[in-house]
């Protein structure tokens, strides 16, 4: 049975499905320690909102999405109140042209923000239906191309003092990997040249090291703090300025040797596109919990194959995980620091410094709510 | 007293005076017709998000936004959730420190969307404050240029038959507006075309006419659009094609005489420093509602001014008919289809065809709460 045969059956299995309920919950859940990086300040908890999808057939999906702790109750509304009305009686497999159904009837308080965060919601729970529906794991439907991916494990220690980070990287090693991304964006650039430098000097020169300003220098900044560090063989360089600059990306790149990455708050694919067009990235990192689940997810690392560049991920691991391991030009996995998985069944695994990728049915994220049940803090 | 002094004055009368209460209520206030437009479809009513802020003086301000149907429970949830516990004890006159803070704090969930929105309404609640405290209307406080403002009638008339458009016209001319603007991108060129040689017959040759697709066209439709039209003496070409497209915005006026405007969709100030770096527009339509209030607007006007370009309004017409009417380099007011100002006590007046700047104290929108009330669907 060649390919276009299979999707013939699909789509005909699929019209009888339709999309009965849709609900939502919101959960804050603490985390372990207070975390510091420069962009976006402390966090002491995050938002987990959940998306539950029930088809006229009874399958249920559960997609999510996440934030650093505001913004959730936002997103919560935005799937209850405007969501939700709009999908009811929809094919449940339809999945791209209820993406584009929602982004264009609410593009007017669109164009990424809070409704980029909710329609992920929504699409990762459409996804996981239709797993479900076709009884095979994410990768699977996806086309997997490996059974673990590259990660790196992603800090964020801007206030860690030696000790902490010394603690952290031996945990770390232990578990098996061998890629770490350190936060910079200090206020003195020297105090950011030696945490990276202590960085390699923990982690040793065969493993890969990659920093993360969360958008804090200014491009002048970012070009002699780069050049500083060059030395240290620094794998990329995250979110050296705004996420608006596109155009000084690009004149930073042609000022160090250093490869620049970013993806986390571009929550448009039109935002990746002018990237590829000014900023001159060799990495990719869409977030399917902001540019619109695994479908814009999936838009994105189609631009970066076009473009002869890795996709990568930022946040939710245990979901892009089973994305990377479908695409041919996947870049490293990064494994957040916001621990979502420690509240599902499914926590990733490592295997030889590698991301185990799952092969339950669905998209592998697969919710303990009795230990999510104290942190719920809403529910449609 | 030199302008020195005055805002020592102004920051030493202040410091004492501390946001105290926030509170948030959501309107759906039905039109009297269904208007339509390409890019948003259908509009049957319009939500109305009023903020009122409570300064530690008793000082009551309040702001707004407002969408065409869908978002507004999002825009109430932000304020409620987000950003009223950031802003309690603040003082209340550091308007623009406050603006930065909030845009700084959410932007993972921001650079846009929903949260330029709510900021909207929060910022002009602060600016009404801050009018009362000071005893003046907010064009005196802006540096009031003249007492009355250059207006077009906005017309979501995409659906309107001939005779609806001749009934349309005969009355907006009564009332004596001199300027209008209507609705294209239907699917058929030559429909759109026979639409606007018709508006231009019943307004007459004197009249200004402006066109708007919404976003509905591709690049070449626009251009061969624009050019079927340009005999028509079109005053401007607002929102051609996506507002995403940037550079293609460019293409387009560089292929027609018809001089290029935008503003509505853009919901950051970058947005519209790309939009004057690329685009090749002739007039900046930003609308405080969804760019970030009075503040925002106000920071979108100087860009104008900066680039030699008028600045003009898109929607709530109430309140800009007060901020065009400081502007030296203002375009005119677009007097829109929604009806906000018809629950207020200071409805929009014409005089010789121009639009009346309002010397209530305040921020000039005096909400006519009773009026509103039965339109209510949330309170916090």
């Amino acid at each position: 049975m060649g390919m276009g045969e299979a999707l013939d059956l699909v789509s005909a299995a699929t019209t009888t499905s339709k999309i009965e309920e849709v609900t939502v919950e919101r959960y804050c859940v603490p985390l372990e320690e207070i975390l510091v990086d420069t962009g976006h300040g402390e966090h002491s908890h995050f938002e987990l909102i959940l998306c539950h999808i029930r088809s006229s057939e009874g399958v249920e999906g559960i997609g999510y999405t996440y934030t650093g702790g505001a913004g959730g109750a936002a997103i919560a509304s935005m799937i209850e109140a405007d969501i939700a009305p709009r999908l009811a009686g929809l094919p449940c497999c339809q999945i791209e042209k209820i993406w584009s159904k929602l982004q264009g009837e609410l593009h007017y308080v669109g164009r990424g923000g809070v409704l980029s965060f909710a329609i992920s919601a929504v699409d990762i729970a459409l996804w996981d239906i239709r797993c479900r529906r076709e009884d095979v794991p994410l990768s699977t439907l996806l086309g997997k191309q490996r059974d673990k991916t590259a990660c790196y494990v992603g800090f964020i220690d801007l206030t860690h003092t030696a000790e902490r980070s010394h603690k952290a990287v031996a945990e770390k090693l232990e578990q098996g990997f061998t890629a770490f991304k350190t936060k910079v964006g200090a206020s003195d650039l020297l105090h950011d040249a030696r945490r990276v430098s202590r960085m390699r000097d923990l982690i040793g020169d065969e493993r890969k090291l990659m920093i993360d300003a969360n958008y804090s220098y200014t491009p002048a900044q970012a070009i002699r703090f780069a050049q500083s560090v060059e030395h240290l063989d620094i794998h990329w360089f995250e979110e050296p300025i705004s996420p608006d600059e596109f155009e000084r990306y690009g004149e930073i790149a042609d000022q160090t040797s250093i490869p620049l990455a970013m993806g986390e708050n571009l929550h448009l694919i039109e935002e990746f596109q002018r990237a590829l067009r000014y900023s001159k990235l060799s990495y990719l990192q869409p977030d399917a919990s902001n540019i619109g689940g695994i479908t814009g997810w999936l838009k994105v690392a189609d631009l970066a194959a076009q473009a002869g560049l890795k996709v990568c991920s930022h946040g939710m691991h245990e979901l892009h995980v089973s994305l990377l391991a479908a695409q041919p030009h996947a870049g490293m996995l990064e494994v957040h620091s916001f621990p979502i998985d420690q509240y599902t069944r499914t926590p990733l695994k490592l295997q030889d410094g590698q991301a185990l990728v799952p092969t339950t049915i669905g998209v592998g994220v697969d919710f303990d709510l009795e230990k999510l049940a104290p942190h719920l803090v809403y529910r449609s």
